[in-house]
């Protein structure tokens, strides 16, 4: 084909909320009716159903014997660890102040692991306090919690983070293989393993996490595959048996034009024969599969008011009282190379047949500040709903809202 | 010159900071007792010294008629924009929430101008009711202001920002010229002039602010011209004289290697050739010259404490208990389209001879969290201060705070 004919990248279709006489239906009510019961834009929405049905979509798909993991980073707003520490099997946590969160949400401890490169002594003390499972990641690690174990009278749970010695291909963000502030190196495992039986520390497995949205099935099962085989290569060298495997997750969601939702089936299938494997060679694992944005991402709206149309030399601006602020992410600044465009609607026309080319920009004085670039957009006028889908992940917690000192946006549950 | 023996790019000196026994004197304090009186690290300190000594180098740089106004945005700590307040002429905020910081700090509301390109209704009703200068940046202002100005029986205070028909060159970000959502077109202005007289409202000038972050004086020098020549030409489509005359500003500091400070001389030169002009053709305008970044940014460092010395497959890791959570323009993602460092010490061990290369990378579970890749440094061990420099702007405002849940970063005026 030539550059001529090729298609345009289409986003995904995002069927995932139904639309009722032209409004988009976000928990089961129309949205200009869910902004005012919200009582002010901008705000973020998650929708419990997409919830539920994305962790039974997880559980029809992968063997019973896969433990499913919750990684708040994507989300921490309590309502939403409560509601999720109901759902799947364990929580995972990156600080204290999220591992505060996820106990006060009734997370059981024992199902609950900590992991970080950069853990701070107290962040340590309040872990094996609380009986969480610490997921090691160097030898400092080791005995910072030889030394808190014997001041609390109790037995550390760890788990190592391992940095393979390979890459998850496709992924968007690698997080082993190489030289990483992740995890400990392959090589020095032997050494860290024996330092962990001399300190008497209680060692339950290993946490390998390749990287992160991967929208490539057979990336995902060719790490999985390749993880396991280090495990049981390492098991040898643990001090005690192999009761935890941590297999990562690195799920990816559709976000941009051409990408498509991940197929789960070689994935399940992939875990099937591993979990048979494992039988004989690794019997005491569970296997555990830590997902964030899979399970919340596509399950959450970014909403926000046109505050007013612009058009400046034939371009059309809808300026929204929401922007980067709230949603660093859609405006292309949180790891993007190039920027692209988050799928966006005018979510009370949906479906509307007079359209036009616009931008949505937010109301920060600065070029950045941009949600949509040239999107093809209902007609807008002020007061319109504009939403962005596939939020529900590294959003407002992973945004600059004090940014200009514009008020914060609200989250709620529906 | 061959690729070879082409000098590699090195950051311009960092002279504002005393060494003394090895130590960076931030605020007239070696570093580690400053960190042992602020009690914590991360923090960010800002130095008053360095802001006074900034305004002071302007003020004999640029013609003793012109107007210095700080663009709070910037650096919107409480105790920063008191000091500015007493120190520059006028504030320029971006919300509701920075015009109170700064009418709380005591600035001058005659003094005070208000802009952005999606300014809430209440926001205008308070930026009234507090007697500042409104930029105005779209008609749909016009009728608020009105409204807004026959309800409270004040007549609002306006300049209009226009969008010029020419581009800042070597602007780090372009904000002018095109399609853009910032202010109103100049084709559009004989309408919007027309009727903000006959609105009323109490006009006062013109707004022309054509990008930021530019490091090349003779850029800056031609857009004053042509924003100068601009207002001029709109003057006389103006209902009242031109009072009022925002130039903008632009003006950039070094971050990266091989960046240099910018010579103010010709920019002074330029605005009292302009300054002269306008005795005959603007005879009431006074010139203001709005700065955020070059009047805070070089005076604050951030500093985060090593937590962890890792080396991983022959590449150490500094791994501190500050990241992009805090600084996230250091991590290369805030506008930064190729990640570069910004210059990064170790604060305790200025001048050691013992280095070697290191990344310095944060306690968040995403490759993103880097503050140094691979530079070279001091030897460093756990307890270390490492500082990231030119970090007085845009850095504790503009950053995820909340993401993965790590404490607040504390900000000290020294």
């Amino acid at each position: 084909m030539t550059a001529i004919d090729r298609p345009i990248p289409v986003h995904a279709p995002l069927s995932q909320f139904p639309v009722r006489d032209g409004e988009l239906v976000v928990g089961g009510m129309p949205l200009s009716q869910l902004a005012a019961r919200v009582g002010q834009t901008p705000f973020y929405a998650y929708d419990r159903a997409q919830l539920r049905n994305r962790v039974a979509e997880l559980r029809t798909a992968l063997p019973a014997s896969v433990k499913l993991h919750y990684a708040m980073k994507a989300n921490p707003m309590p309502a939403v660890v409560g509601l999720m520490a109901g759902l799947v099997d364990g929580i995972d946590v990156a600080s204290a102040g999220e591992l505060k969160v996820a106990l006060d949400a009734g997370a059981d401890p024992q199902e609950v692991s900590f992991a970080g490169p950069g853990k701070r002594e107290s962040e340590l003390r309040q872990a094996v306090a609380s009986g969480v499972l610490v997921n090691l990641e160097s030898m400092r690690e080791v005995h910072l919690l030889a030394q808190i174990s014997q001041d609390l009278g109790l037995a550390a749970r760890v788990a190592v983070r391992v940095n393979p010695d390979f890459e998850l291909k496709g992924s968007g963000m690698k997080m082993g293989g190489g030289p990483k502030q992740f995890g400990v190196d392959v090589e020095q495992m032997p050494e860290l393993l024996a330092a962990i039986g001399a300190a008497g520390l209680a060692f339950e497995g290993f946490h390998l996490f390749a990287g992160s949205q991967n929208l490539r099935p057979e990336s995902i099962c060719e790490a999985q595959q390749k993880s396991y085989a280090l495990a049981v290569r390492l098991a040898d060298s643990a001090p005690q048996p192999v009761r935890f495997l941590n297999l990562g997750g690195g799920f990816g969601i559709p976000y941009f034009p051409g990408e498509q939702r991940i197929d789960l089936q070689p994935i399940g299938d992939n875990l099937a024969a591993l979990a048979e494997r494992a039988k004989t060679e690794l019997p005491q694992a569970a296997f555990v599969i830590e997902l964030g944005r899979y399970l919340v991402g596509e399950a959450g709206v970014y909403v926000a008011s046109v505050l007013d149309r612009k058009v400046s030399r034939g371009q059309v601006f809808l300026v929204t009282d929401g922007g980067l602020h709230h949603h660093l992410s859609a405006s292309g600044n949180f790891g993007q190379v190039i920027r692209k465009n988050y799928p966006v609607a005018i979510g009370n026309r949906m479906g509307a047949l007079d359209t036009e080319p616009a931008s949505v920009v937010g109301p920060l004085c600065t070029p950045l500040d941009l949600l949509g670039d040239r999107m093809v957009l209902p007609r807008a006028e002020e007061g319109d709903l504009v939403v962005v889908f596939q939020s529900g992940a590294y959003g407002a917690s992973a945004s600059p809202q004090g940014f200009l000192g514009h008020p914060a946006c609200v989250e709620v549950l529906v």
